[in-house]
């Protein structure tokens, strides 16, 4: 990733921003035409006032040398290409999108055009996270299936370090798998793993770390989990990695206000990210939670975002009214 | 753009989804590994009573035979193209992206990489336009700047009608130029100009039309006017064009809930889009109304968004609380 410096006004761009009308030499002010009736060829009535400046932009009234135009770190919104364009800058560095490569692990994923034998299943999570990469600016780079063999899934990782900036690991939801995945990780190099299980449903299992610089993530298997956790232990990682210091993050979210259409249990010491349906019911928006373990798909689909019942609350009680964070 | 059909569960697949686990022949249940000791080769002890069907998914459970997966219309989230790998569908019939001609019109404008000379000023609005197309799913092509004379004017529209899915016109803010431009929509076909001016501020002078089934629009030279004209009439419209339709439009623009600083007044008889900053006051957001003529980009660039002012009414208070849509 390349630097990037706050853009500046080019040093001798400022004097010649030019004025909003046609200005003659000795106008102070510009009158609208359509305030204006013609007389004959050397003279105009002009119907309205005006004053000295009116419909006037003097110079260095939008940009002035030194102003710094467009800040690092931000996403460029037409707004900001727009006024890049208005001070003459039609090129402008940016930072590279990090590459992230998904490794699918698992004895029983097989590929998602190949119809699975009893106890296979097709990988689906690579093409979420993928698309979910790209939604945060980063390229997928979808290494395959593996199986879930030391040699074999440490030779993946080690491969993938010499073109990523950024590695997931999806799938290995046994036992022996995930600690296979958190002892390459620390096999390979330091510091390793940071954390490997977290307080929250879904998405327990969860493992993330850092190898010679470069994240590494290992997801669990079941997609609910998969979208939960990219959101909120992946996504932050891959803004960082694009340079991206939003203005408001905290608001930048798609949230809704809804009232909770039934009561929702939940178990003390452990964040639970509940999927919901937002229905309108009389004018009035409800967030109906959808039921269904978090291995189904469909869940997913059917959801149009989650609500968040904290740490340590044991549920939230029906007709309550919940934030509901879009997906 | 092509018909695309409800995308359905390919019929013999629904037999084929497998079960959660390695479910042999007799079994109805599993357990977790977690859950159980191992006593030898032959044995094993489960540690947790285990009821039949737990940790079990269904044929069907999770999708069946029938069952629509992906509704058509629909922007397809992570979760979307996740469940159709899990049923085997890794390749999907899309709408194609709109292709939207932008045409720079106006004697003022020169090319954003050019100096300009007294009285003129450089293409601002074919880079926001085309920078707003992409955002919002369209593909833009810039056909260049031309000068706000009838025939060559005339030639570039019909020239954009070949290769186009819609034609954004940008500029010609004097009179004469959008007389002009409504006088050729009309001209070239029907039913032509729809509406010509708007009760909106900015954006007061908007054109819309169709011609010969192409969406055509004139948007006002400023830049303000182009980001809210865009947004409330040429959005809608490619987001139709691209096939989409989104399941709860109504909260899918993002807005945030802030206090006004500041009071905003308003002229009856107008909608009234104010541009404002957003601050964070001892933990409350405050909605700042940027100040600056709407020929100005850089007002453009220090907003978070836009707050309305109802047709009827004439401003809003300090201290009221806002809903400020983000740019």
């Amino acid at each position: 990733m390349s630097q990037k410096a706050d853009f500046l006004l080019p040093k001798d761009s400022a004097s010649k921003i030019p004025t909003g009308g046609m200005l003659p030499q000795n106008a102070d002010a510009v009158v609208m035409f359509e305030h204006v009736q013609i007389i004959d060829k050397q003279m105009i009535e002009v119907m309205k006032p005006v004053a000295p400046g009116e419909n006037v932009i003097q110079v260095g009234e939008d940009v002035k040398r030194g102003d710094i135009v467009v800040r690092q770190g931000q996403r460029l919104r037409p707004q900001d290409i727009g006024a890049c364009a208005g001070v003459g800058v039609t090129e402008i560095a940016v930072y590279k999108r990090p590459l992230v490569s998904i490794i699918s692990t698992g004895d029983e994923i097989v590929p998602a055009h190949i119809s699975p034998e009893t106890g296979k299943v097709r990988d689906i999570n690579s093409y979420v996270i993928s698309a979910m990469v790209s939604e945060s600016g980063g390229i997928p780079i979808k290494k395959g299936i593996f199986r879930d063999e030391y040699k074999n899934l440490r030779g993946a990782i080690e491969a993938a370090m010499s073109d990523s900036d950024a590695i997931v690991l999806s799938g290995g939801t046994s036992v022996g798998t995930k600690d296979m995945a958190a002892r390459i990780i620390n096999d390979i190099g330091s510091p390793g793993v940071l954390f490997h299980g977290v307080s929250l449903k879904p998405g327990k299992p969860m493992i993330g770390g850092v190898i010679k610089g470069i994240p590494v993530f290992g997801l669990p298997g079941h997609p609910a989990a998969v979208l939960i956790c990219f959101e909120l232990f992946i996504r932050p990682v891959l803004h960082r990695l694009s340079g991206l210091k939003e203005r408001w993050p905290q608001y930048s979210s798609r949230t809704v206000r809804a009232r909770l259409s039934k009561n929702v249990a939940s178990s003390q010491g452990r964040e639970d990210h509940v999927r919901v349906m937002l229905e309108e019911r009389e004018g009035e928006l409800w967030a109906v939670p959808v039921l269904g373990k978090s291995g189904l798909i469909t869940t997913l689909v059917r959801a149009d975002g989650a609500i968040v019942i904290p740490l340590l609350k044991n549920g939230i009680e029906a007709d309550e009214m919940v934030d509901v964070r879009l997906f």
